[in-house]
């Protein structure tokens, strides 16, 4: 499809633009109305792509997009999912351009969403227009695009169970990863759950002058602070109580197939100007962000935080802790797990209360199945050389129900970039892997049969 | 002067509301305007209550109101202190009214400032008027009013340095702190001092997805709270090397003097809606209070902190950290041991900056003097009772200053009262402590020869 994107590149920039500059962010309130817009953008670019039929399905939550071409009830159904909604942009000031008007240069597309997900499932409309343009699609396609992914799929589940004959399909295609590199392309067969919280810890009633109360009354950060301190030990292991019951230990075998993917220490601290790497005892660093859980506290607040000196000593402090699940840990018994430990580490002198806010499971996928030898020979082509199997560190909380629920195994085709800077300022996406990726979605339906 | 009160109430009113309303707030430099317009109402204040002169001088950060009265070079001078600066009012949305609109309701007036400090400098302006115009006065009186109480008297140690001449007098007198309660009137014999930082822990170079690298890369903001967490022991006891080595015991004797003034920990937990109180070990809540230092956590922030779940692992935190001095303990030393320990404590996979941003030394006041004995006779006639010492945990920084650069001795008559809540929202100062601020201050010139 070279050819193609050569002589229709300025519509698809055209196009895609349109979706990127709806600030579509699940995670407001706010931005319900982009929501909406944002589905019904898309559903007339599935019908422009060549689809019988696009709707808008309303859930519980924000709209999913549901799209169909049926070539001949004989051939294989292929689903794609993705989703049309984007993390929050802040930090507003670190961004070097607006994060919803996209911009090209050095050879990327600059702008929330540029890459997750509005780029990566950009790709499979325009992979579709081409197979069927050109006369050369052989399956049936479904498409469906979620609005929640980013805060964990809330309505989806329920959504899918009621849907379940529309969804049927053989495989479930997925382009919202990352691969190695350009230089090595690899499938994702694994991915890690999620489970996410906000935590508040309440001391005084009201803010209090930090000299007249100071030293007699505990404070919510500091004690916040000392309940964080305590969540991983100095091996780096989590200490919730029963975290580690379930999870799998890979055998050394599997260990060092992982291995084989090239990774430079070196290079991986001087992308992120760090002296030292730190993570759990016995494990390497891809290991440490694959196939190994881990918590970390995304957002902390509390007391003053404007210029200059205000002693005061607060009545609250808040934290976001999420933790990465590895397959086999349920999100719904780690959420258990952590309120009972968080219960058991309150101290007395606070009131704390946790609120579970996202959650999902992790997956694993055969690399035997036809669909990941098709996708595999696809990419070698287009690449020039084979994929290597990984496990990503990320969560999509809703394949695993996919799997679990519609019995259809997702495949990861994921084309993005460490280099994107997905869920942070200035997130781009890389021309030559948006071309990549929609030559390797139109080469894996010809040699997926 | 109860009648002068009685005669003069609303032209009071009026006349401290038009203070009240100018958002003179130091710590954000925006409000740089109000600090002028608030000193310009003073000078006029200060004039209009008869002083000779009244002018404000400029300094290298906000400026000073200076007015002087001399009604016989043979009579003894007295040095009024205080500050037309106000904390920042946040959190905005706990005001149940506009923190710059005062209110007066339920016997008290609530304003940002209507204590701490304009309510009380205000009560010495009308307590000089009243004693000017009933021709009582027999002694000159001076007035210093600054603008950088609340951000550690920045720049008033060396205006102070520049007007030796302009300030010498026998006493300083103050009034911007508390009293143990208007059944049982206190004077403050003592101050706790100031050392507060800003600190900064930076992670990665930048956000970073908490799905791709998390477990592979340190997280500020659960670095910043096990470096938090390992600033006090289980002891409650500060573990920063060398704290301590300046703080000195009180006596036996000592200790069972200030344990004479009433604390009820029942009323204490229930004021504040605690379960327990917490603290160093071996000291009473009291003691924790004022005659022993802390360190507390005044605010916290990094990563996420919108609505909803951000998957992100961020690149930086921060925190400001206050300690609470006892007299004896220098806050310069404290600066350099604070900068030396986190130094010694920053793990070497994160990048860690203090900023020293505000400080001053605590002191102590000899309560045999003939001003104490003049404050306490006359709180004594107002209340009905004597006033016993006590120790403030608060600061004003500059007054260890003016001990030491002028060998002038302060005197702390303070009208607050807990119920107050400074530095809170919904500050407020009871009219009944304003008039017996002003009835109190108006003998203690009677009684002071």
């Amino acid at each position: 499809m070279k050819d193609y994107i050569k002589e229709n590149e300025q519509r698809f920039f055209d196009e895609l633009f349109t979706i990127l500059r709806i600030p579509s962010i699940s995670a407001k309130a706010e931005h319900k109305p982009d929501m909406e817009k944002c589905a019904q953008r898309l559903r007339e670019l599935l019908l422009e792509a060549g689809a019988d039929s696009a709707e808008i399905c309303p859930t519980s939550g924000n709209p999913v997009v549901f799209g169909s071409k049926t070539i001949d009830a004989s051939y294989k159904t292929v689903l794609v999912y993705g989703h049309y909604e984007v993390q929050p942009p802040e930090p507003l000031e670190k961004w070097h351009t607006d994060p919803f008007e996209p911009v090209i240069h050095d050879g990327a597309i600059w702008c929330r969403g540029a890459n997750d997900d509005k780029g990566q499932l950009f790709m499979h409309i325009k992979a579709f227009e081409y197979m069927l343009r050109s006369g050369k699609l052989r399956h049936n396609v479904k498409f469906l695009f979620e609005g929640e992914e980013e805060i964990g799929s809330v309505s989806l589940p329920e959504w899918i169970r009621q849907n379940r004959e529309k969804l049927k399909a053989d495989i479930c295609l997925v382009s919202d990863t990352t691969m190695i590199s350009d230089k090595v392309p690899s499938i994702n067969c694994g991915m890690r759950g999620l489970a996410y919280f906000d935590v508040k810890v309440t001391g005084p009633n009201k803010d209090l002058h930090s000299g007249h109360y100071g030293g007699s009354v505990a404070n919510p950060i500091n004690t916040l602070c000392d309940m964080i301190s305590q969540l991983i030990d100095a091996d780096g292991r989590i200490t919730i109580e029963g975290f580690y019951d379930d999870v799998v230990e890979l055998s050394t075998e599997d260990r060092e197939l992982l291995a084989k993917a090239p990774f430079d220490m070196d290079e991986f601290k001087e992308f992120l100007d760090i002296n030292e790497v730190k993570g759990e005892k016995g494990y390497t660093t891809p290991e440490r962000k694959s196939i190994r859980p881990c918590l970390d506290v995304c957002g902390i607040w509390g007391g003053y935080t404007g210029q200059g000196a205000k002693t005061v000593l607060p009545s609250e402090a808040h934290a976001k802790i999420s933790m990465r699940l590895v397959p086999n840990q349920l999100s719904s018994k780690i959420n258990k797990l952590f309120v009972e430990h968080i219960r058991r580490i309150t101290p007395p002198y606070v009131k704390v209360e946790v609120t579970p806010c996202e959650g999902g499971d992790g997956f694993l996928i055969p690399i035997s199945s036809p669909a990941y030898k098709a996708a595999s020979r696809a990419m070698a082509e287009v690449y020039g050389i084979e994929p290597v199997p990984s496990r990503g560190g990320g969560s999509i909380a809703i394949l695993a129900e996919v799997q679990k629920e519609l019995g259809i195994d997702p495949l990861l085709m994921g084309f993005g970039l460490e280099r994107d800077t997905i869920h942070s300022p200035n997130e781009s996406y890389l021309l030559s892997q948006l071309y990549a990726g929609m030559e390797s979605i139109a080469l894996f339906y010809q040699y997926f049969e």
